[in-house]
């Protein structure tokens, strides 16, 4: 084989970048499970049919085909999964008998897309979801529940400060009606462009295709235009909304749910999350609270969290399974971090300590020293040749393993070199230990290292 | 969405399964970082000519096809991977300028395969694999490490005993060769089949298709059905050859290194390695040691960790790496076990406490109570309704979640719960924490738990 390319928009990390993205990974699995999340994994592919949902045909799926397959079977109608969400409804219809609702599960997976890969945009990447499935009814402090799992779980990563913005579709939907507005998904549509094309733009839109007054428009910019930075008061958003004078029940319901959202973050996640009213993650299933998430200083990345609720996540005849749920975008998070030189593993190997060989012919008292080590829950490698010391220890160093261990005459314990300040000294393996920051791969954010 | 139905193939898990299968995956990557092997995730796709190795086109692999790709691209020549050993070896070369070798990697990922699927044998599975790949050469200790670091691995899970055959790619090619049978690969191809034609059928073959005389293919299978049991003096086997009275260099460069990974495992595994010398592991890359791995009781299943030595895993122009790596068959064990009723989670969800929430209103300080324990890293939810007592105790003994915590009056910390024995005491949830037994899910083999 000649030297391979990589193939684009397929990211692969090196040694030292992927202990960052399993620490990433096993820090989030650790907050969903304290939370009660357990995990599902869901087979890779799924029935085309069940991929294109209401028949749309602009999703960039990949098609799976045999090679040996004869005519007939071509395909078997089988594609990738792009996202966690379509095989989460799937997987609850088909198990609904033998799961017990509200349903917790998070997911962390790959899912692949046939898109044009640019920066944060990947054709195969990891996803971390947490969602919450009712059976035929789910209260509403799930939404604010998995917005604060997700803010508490990024919280937990060596990143910058997050800040989610948080949204209600009531709201939108409510105040649109409410201005008089009939065409709820025009409306939408036209300002979900508004980061792209300005107000300007949109007011055009509103008026030639949704039919608004010039008023009617201009009163709507207004209302999209909220935001309120975290720490600010509650329901300040709701003051600002009602303060522009259109009344409507759905309106209503969704303010009041939307501060709810906002006065338990505060408390469970303070400094973290403001409303934003212009915040409309597509025009999809969302039906209620919709939430995304941005790094602070870093907004070029995107959203590295976004999520809602969906009253209709799966139905089966007359049962209806609602959700709420949310997506991390593990691989745009690390890719975009890594990238960057933000963050760092403090070295390429999980090893701790290397047991260095004095010669070929005492390896197996090594083994032995390093079995005893492993014993107690300390990585441990021995060298894997007997060459000079200073040779072993570059072994050592190169890989960025903090401790050397150097075996006794006769069987004796030997002494212990921290490779990093030189200092050596005797050491009994049955009870040395490194201290905890050496003992597992450090991951830190590239700032916290400078004092 | 109507009921949708299994796909032949695909074993999906339901979650107190899934926590099985998570369980024997965190245990085997805890043994292999123990040892300084650092995760490996590639992407699932490879260009085809890569997948097909020197041309082959009898594998059963699924080729990709974007749903909107025109012809020119159809298919841009990309497949998914159907082992961890062909991405490996394409990864090292395309990384091999920042990589520090010898390279040690673990790596557990599904691979898929179109082939008929029955029991043992999936189109989508998982596999746990771990490599020490050199850059021009690779010291034979290596070869004993990898079976000691599986047996290690596989002897952490709730399965029954293993019992692991070894034999040496050497041994067979240099009896052969010291018989007079030039064709080695002939040989090779005729003994691989014992277990399923028999001793009579092989001896035709030797005879017929390699030109063996009736004395070389009884002696040949003389040799076939030499197998040691584990704790049997280490050189029995190279003992029992030897007495066959051939010789030849390469034999004996194999029986020294049979014999030391005997030795070796006897020391660190005992009572798991035996030789089989009519383990053969197909007839593709293998240059030495190969290992595969049986339950006992469960042969049935096949061989739930094999491997082995290639000498030319990856070539690059005149550089080359070679390798010994074993695989765990993760799914197939997994699916086995749970078939079978062998191996049960105590519960179905990560969840230690359930926090009773006596009335919608107080929902907030049951909100506080639950993260107190969290912080403490105590699994908690929180009650989703405010149902009488009854119907929230049901809803934790549906789980298998042990306690329920009763928040008392007036923001007193109340009493907890353990309703597997019914007993209920005041406590602080400040200070209180469960046995480490319920912690975390335990996953058992389900005869320890009859007494």
């Amino acid at each position: 084989m000649s030297r391979p390319r990589p193939l684009s928009g397929f990211p692969e990390l090196l040694p030292a970048d992927r202990l960052v993205e399993q620490t990433v990974i096993d820090r989030l699995r650790r907050t969903f499970e304290l939370h009660g999340f357990g995990s599902v994994r869901t087979r890779a592919v799924e029935p085309v049919d069940v991929l294109l949902g209401k028949g749309e045909t602009d999703k960039e799926i990949y098609l799976l085909r045999r090679l040996q397959a004869d005519e007939t079977d071509a395909g078997a109608g089988l594609g990738l999964h792009f996202d966690l969400t379509v095989p989460l409804a799937r997987y609850v219809l088909e198990n609904a008998g033998r799961l017990s609702f509200p349903f917790r599960r998070y997911q962390i997976q790959q899912v692949w897309r046939g898109e044009r890969p640019q920066e944060g945009r990947f054709r195969e990447f990891t996803q971390a979801d947490i969602d919450v499935v009712g059976d035929g009814t789910l209260p509403f402090h799930h939404d604010v529940e998995v917005a604060l799992v997700a803010a508490e779980a990024l919280s937990s990563l060596p990143v910058p400060p997050i800040r989610m913005r948080v949204n209600n579709r009531k709201v939108a939907e409510g105040f649109a009606l409410g201005l008089g507005l009939a065409d709820v998904a025009g409306v939408l549509r036209a300002v979900d462009k508004l980061d792209k094309v300005g107000a300007g733009a949109v007011a055009a839109e509103l008026e030639t295709s949704v039919g608004a007054s010039p008023t009617q428009a201009r009163t709507y910019l207004a209302f999209a235009g909220i935001r309120t930075e975290p720490g600010s008061a509650p329901d300040s958003a709701a003051v600002a909304v009602r303060a522009l004078g259109v009344e409507h029940p759905r309106l209503s319901e969704g303010l009041d749910e939307l501060t709810a959202v906002i006065t338990a973050a505060d408390e469970h996640v303070p400094g973290v999350l403001g409303a934003d009213l212009s915040v409309a993650r597509g025009l999809d299933y969302y039906t209620g609270t919709v939430y995304e998430t941005h790094l602070q200083g870093l907004e070029s990345l995107g959203s590295v969290c976004s999520g809602g609720r969906y009253d209709e996540l799966a139905r089966d005849g007359d049962r209806v399974f609602p959700g709420v749920g949310i997506s991390v975008g593990v691989t745009r998070l690390v890719a975009g971090l890594l990238g960057r030189g933000l963050v760092r593993a403090q070295r390429s190997v999980p090893t701790c300590v290397l047991v260095a060989v004095p010669e070929e012919g005492r390896r197996v008292a090594c083994d032995r020293l390093a079995t005893g080590l492993r014993r107690r829950g300390i990585p441990t490698e021995v060298s894997p040749t007997a060459a000079r010391y200073g040779k072993q220890i570059r072994y050592a160093d190169r890989r960025g393993i903090p401790y050397v261990w150097f075996p006794g005459p006769d069987g004796t314990p030997g002494e212990v070199k921290d490779i990093r300040s030189g200092r050596q000294q005797a050491a009994d393996p049955g009870t040395w230990a490194p201290p905890a920051e050496d003992l597992t791969v450090a991951v830190r954010a590239v700032e916290e290292e400078t004092p």
